[in-house]
């Protein structure tokens, strides 16, 4: 179960970290893809610090937040250290943050985070939210301003000097190791009387570790031009 | 290879924001452990902007800096969607950053960063560095001065009103599905004329790739206090 711990025994009040399920949507255009303006979706507890925050910067154009992700596709094994890199995709958004309050579009968040733990599960479970759930329950919407990302791929990139080194090419393996996300075998709780896992979940599973392996070993095989940096 | 994106067109010049190789070590006391004073050391060419903020920023205690990372073990998949949740460890640190500039804690860092993508790398590919490399190099010493971490794990926590409630419980399946990061077979690359993958890389994967699973399926088992949060 979820626990905190600090180092050294203090922790910082001037700082502001938390983790928090989100996710990318648009509640005006619900089919909006990746390619088009999204907001982006934060879950959490009624009475979490974030919460509070946000609650009180509601007069102005909401809490400036910043949200970071990252995911490693591979290890990049070159000729000399230097070279040595990951195949990566990251991102990071910055925006403000204030709480949704109409109930329609609260539902509809909630809904939309849950299906991205793991798809179509908001159906599967027991909904709707009753008052008490829809009262602990924030939803914060945060409106991009501005945002980078950064991708790595592709193969090794070593310089001449290395490549063209008959005695450095024949003793030092050169390649690259393809990294993914891997979802298991359900492990059920002991609450539940369905004995079987359905099929949505195992489905779900199947087809997520074949895409999470596909996009790592893809990644690999791009070629960009020669002057691209590390 | 890498390329950064932007959203939208304009990038704030007020954030600062990277992805740098980083691993955690002492330089004073080599063997100590996760449990003692470490310092982060990061990575970076000579030009990249964090390196020139943190140059210029010597005369003082050093750049401030944080440094977050998170790592997902599991889904929680629960009777009702509020009580979903992640298995997950992450970090935050807070530190000032100064330039290495002693050359023997700047190559024993270096070391440590390389083994850090692969066990035992460093030794296995063109070392030294020369001259150039060791110029166009630039590590990063963050000496932490506030942190926390947070954990999330066990199984599925619902709610009394859900899990004694015989018509929820025998349509819902719950348990969690653990989720742990693979690393796959190695791509070769055409530079090197090592044929075989040797041994130290092969058996690198292997025990990763045993022990992240392990991992994500022990946290599963873990039993706290039932006053524990989600």
């Amino acid at each position: 179960m979820g626990r905190t711990l600090t180092y050294p025994k203090k922790v910082s009040n001037t700082a502001n970290r938390y983790k928090h399920r989100g996710q990318m949507g648009s509640f005006e255009f619900p089919s909006a893809s990746i390619d088009e303006p999204l907001d982006c979706y934060l879950h959490g507890y009624v009475s979490s610090r974030i919460m509070n925050l946000a609650r009180n910067c509601s007069d102005g154009e909401g809490l400036p937040i910043c949200v970071a992700t990252s995911k490693v596709d591979g290890l990049i094994l070159s000729l000399t250290p230097n070279s040595h890199s990951y195949n990566y995709r990251s991102a990071i958004l910055h925006g403000y943050a204030t709480l949704v309050t109409d109930e329609e579009e609260k539902l509809w968040a909630m809904k939309l985070i849950t299906n991205s733990v793991l798809a179509d599960r908001w159906d599967h479970s027991r909904v709707p939210p009753d008052r008490a759930e829809m009262q602990s329950t924030v939803i914060l919407k945060v409106k991009i301003v501005d945002g980078s990302g950064k991708i790595r791929d592709g193969g090794v990139s070593d310089e001449r000097k290395d490549s063209g080194n008959e005695q450095v090419t024949s003793s030092v393996w050169t390649g690259v190791v393809p990294v993914w996300e891997t979802f298991g075998t359900p492990i059920p709780s002991g609450d539940s009387k369905v004995a079987e896992v359905p099929e949505y979940i195992n489905s779900y599973i199947a087809s997520k570790n074949s895409q999470n392996r596909a996009l790592a070993e893809d990644a690999v095989k791009v070629k960009l031009p020669a002057e691209e940096q590390h």
